[in-house]
C-alpha cells in the first residue's frame, strides 16, 4: 500500500503489518504472548476470530486498536456478497462484537470500530466495491494520526534527555518508546536505556527492550528490585513511562511499580516524565478504582510455577503516583506540571470551541 | 538419631534431614534449584560429589554449611579402611576441597570443616570407630547452636510484630523466618506474611513463602514492583530481612532490592528490622565491594528467556542500605540502632574477654 506511513524507521513490532494486518480475506496478528522468544502470527479468517484473539491477549497495549480495525476490514470481506443494507447490518454487528472483545479497552475500540463503520457506510452508499481495503486504508490513516501524535509527544520528551543520557523505562510505553528513539536518532542523540522487566508479564524485558535494541540503542534489562541500585550506582538522567489514566488533578495511574519508581526517583533526584494527557472522565484520585487481576499470575513466571500450593498471590494491575512525585506530564502540546493540568484543559477546550 | 533437635516444628526444608544428611555411605541434599515445584534430592557417594553439588548451587543460603559438614562425615566413611594417620590426612584434604567449593561462603564453610576435622582427629586418637557418625553428630550440634541463636534473634524480632500484623520479607531469611514463625506460634501471635518474590532467582516465592505457608501462616507472594502498592494500600507493620554483611557503622549489605524496600518503608512509615550482627572485618561502607554476578541471570525466568538477542542484563547481587533507613539491627543480645553498633561490639568484646 502506498502513501504516507508514520511507522517508518520503527522497530519490527511497531510496524503496522506486524501489529495486525488485513489482506485477502484474513487478518494476521503478531502473537505478543511469546514474542520475542518466538516471532509467530495468529491468522484469523473471520472477524469473530479476531475478537477472540483480542480477548485471548494475543496482542496488547495499543495492539487491540489496530486489530479491531483490521477485524472490521475482514468483516467487510465476509459480507461482500450481501446487498448494501445487508452489508451495513453485518458491519454494525461486527463493530459490536469487536468493540467488546476486551472490557478495559472497549471505549477506544468502540470509537475505532465506529469510524470504520461510518467510512464503510459512506463507501457503500457511493456504490463502491472493495470495502475491505477502504476500511484498511482508514485504519492506516488512524494509526498515522496516533503515531504522529506520539511523535509530537516524543519531541517534547527528548528535550529533557541529555546526549549520552541514561533513560529508565517501566512496562511498555508502546509507540512513544519507538518515537522517542526515532527523534533521538534524527537529532543524533545517543542514549542508553535501562528497562525494568515489569513482572508479572515481563513487558519491559520482552517488548520495550526488544524495541530499543532493534532500533540500535544500548539496552540493559534490570529486574524490578534493581531500580534503587541503578539510580544510586549507575545514574539515571530521566525516568519516563506512559499512563493508563491521568486524573485532572495530576495523579498518574499506570502499571504497578510506577509509583515506587517515582518514590525512588525523588530520593535520588531523578526527574519523572509521564506521557499522556488528563482524562476529563477522571477528575481526581478518588474517581480511580484499581483493577485487581487474577493473583495466580504472580505465582508463575514465563508459564512455570514459582510458589508452592497454598500460597496466595495478589495482582493489582496499576498503582497511583501522586502529583508531587511527577516532574512533568508530556502532552503533544508541551510539558505541564501535574499540578497545572487545568491550563492544559482550558487550552484544549479553547481549541475545540474554535473547531466547532 | 536421638537427642535435642532445634529444628523441631520447623518447615520441611529447614529440617536437618532435608537440608543435607549423611547416612550409610552417602549424603543426600535437597535440590533447592527446583524446590518446591519438585521435591527431589541429589545423592552424593563421595565428598567430592558433595563439593560439586555445593559448587552447582544445589543448596544455597545456609544450606552449604550443613552440606559441607555432612561431606566431612562422608569423607570419614570413604577413608575408614586407612590407618589413623592416613585417615587424618584424607580428612584434611577433604576439608580443603569442601571449604573451597564456593568462594563467597568459604570462610564459614572453612570454620565448620575445621571443627569437623578436629572432632574427628580427637576421636581417631582415642581409637574410636564410626568416625562418620561422630562427625554427623558434631554437625547436628553445630546446627543446633546456630538454630538456637536464630531462635534468640527471632524472640527479639517478634516483640516488634503486633498480633494480627502484616510482615513483609525480602529474599530468604532462612532459619530466622522459620524461627520467627515458631516464636509467633508459641506466643499465639497470628501474623500474615507478604513475601517479595526476589528476582532473578525467586527465593522469596519459592523458599520463604513455602516455609511460611507450611508452618500454617497466611502467606501472600508479591512481585518486586508491588512493594509500594502493598505498603500504601494493604499496610505493612514490619519489614524484616537478613543480611550478608552489616558494617560496624551500620550499613546493611543484603540481596539487591533491600535498599529500595527500605526507601519505600521510610515513605510509608514502616519500621525496618534487619537480623544479623556487625562484622568487624567491615568497618564501614567503603570496605564493601558489591559482587556483580552474570547478567544473563536477569534475561531469563525459571529457565526461560525473557529478552531478545543483543539486550544486556546486569546483576548486582547485593545493595547497601544506609543506617538512616534501618530501624533496628536484631542480634541475639537484643535490638540495636544501626548508629549504635559500637555498644554491641563493646559488650561482645567484654563477653569474649571474660570467656578467655
Amino acid at each position: 500500500m502506498a502513501g504516507y506511513r508514520a511507522d517508518e524507521g520503527l522497530a519490527f513490532m511497531l510496524r503496522y503489518e506486524n501489529i495486525a494486518w488485513y489482506e485477502n480475506g484474513s487478518v494476521r496478528i503478531l502473537d505478543r504472548r511469546c514474542y520475542p522468544a518466538e516471532t509467530s502470527f495468529v491468522t484469523c479468517s473471520s472477524h469473530r476470530e479476531v475478537a477472540r484473539a483480542i480477548t485471548d491477549m494475543v496482542t496488547q497495549s495499543a495492539g487491540p486498536y489496530t486489530a479491531c480495525g483490521m477485524g472490521m476490514a475482514l468483516a467487510a470481506w465476509e459480507c461482500r456478497e450481501l446487498d448494501p443494507e445487508g452489508r451495513k447490518a453485518y458491519l454494525r454487528a461486527a463493530a459490536g462484537t469487536l468493540s467488546n472483545a476486551r472490557p478495559t479497552t472497549s471505549g477506544r475500540m468502540g470509537t475505532i470500530c465506529r469510524f470504520c463503520l461510518e467510512t464503510a457506510e459512506k463507501a457503500i452508499d457511493r456504490g463502491e466495491t472493495g470495502i475491505d481495503t477502504v476500511i484498511r486504508d482508514k485504519v492506516v490513516a488512524m494509526n498515522n494520526e496516533r503515531y504522529d501524535r506520539f511523535y509530537s509527544i516524543a519531541r517534547h520528551l527528548v528535550e529533557k534527555i541529555p546526549d549520552g543520557g541514561h533513560v529508565l523505562t517501566q512496562c511498555f510505553g508502546e509507540t512513544v518508546v519507538g518515537m522517542m528513539l526515532k527523534v533521538c536518532r534524527e537529532q543524533g542523540k545517543n542514549i542508553s536505556l535501562y528497562c525494568c522487566e515489569t513482572r508479572p508479564y515481563f513487558q519491559g524485558s520482552r517488548l520495550t527492550a526488544t524495541v530499543c535494541s532493534q532500533m540500535g540503542f544500548d539496552t540493559t534489562v534490570i529486574t524490578d528490585n534493581m531500580v534503587g541500585y541503578v539510580m544510586e550506582n549507575i545514574g539515571i538522567d530521566v525516568f519516563t513511562c506512559a499512563s493508563d489514566v491521568i486524573t485532572c488533578d495530576g495523579h498518574v495511574v499506570n502499571k504497578v511499580g510506577t509509583m515506587q519508581i517515582a518514590v525512588l526517583a525523588k530520593r535520588f533526584g531523578v526527574p519523572v516524565y509521564v506521557t499522556g494527557e488528563p482524562d476529563t472522565g477522571h477528575p481526581d484520585r478518588a474517581s480511580v478504582t484499581i483493577e485487581m487481576r487474577d493473583g495466580a499470575s504472580v505465582l508463575s513466571a514465563m508459564g512455570r510455577p514459582t510458589a508452592a500450593e497454598g500460597v496466595r498471590g495478589i495482582y493489582p494491575a496499576f498503582d497511583i503516583t501522586p502529583p508531587e512525585l511527577v516532574t512533568g506530564i508530556v502532552t503533544e502540546d508541551g510539558i505541564y506540571r501535574p499540578q497545572d493540568l487545568a491550563s492544559f484543559l482550558e487550552r484544549r477546550k479553547g481549541i475545540e470551541e474554535v473547531a466547532i
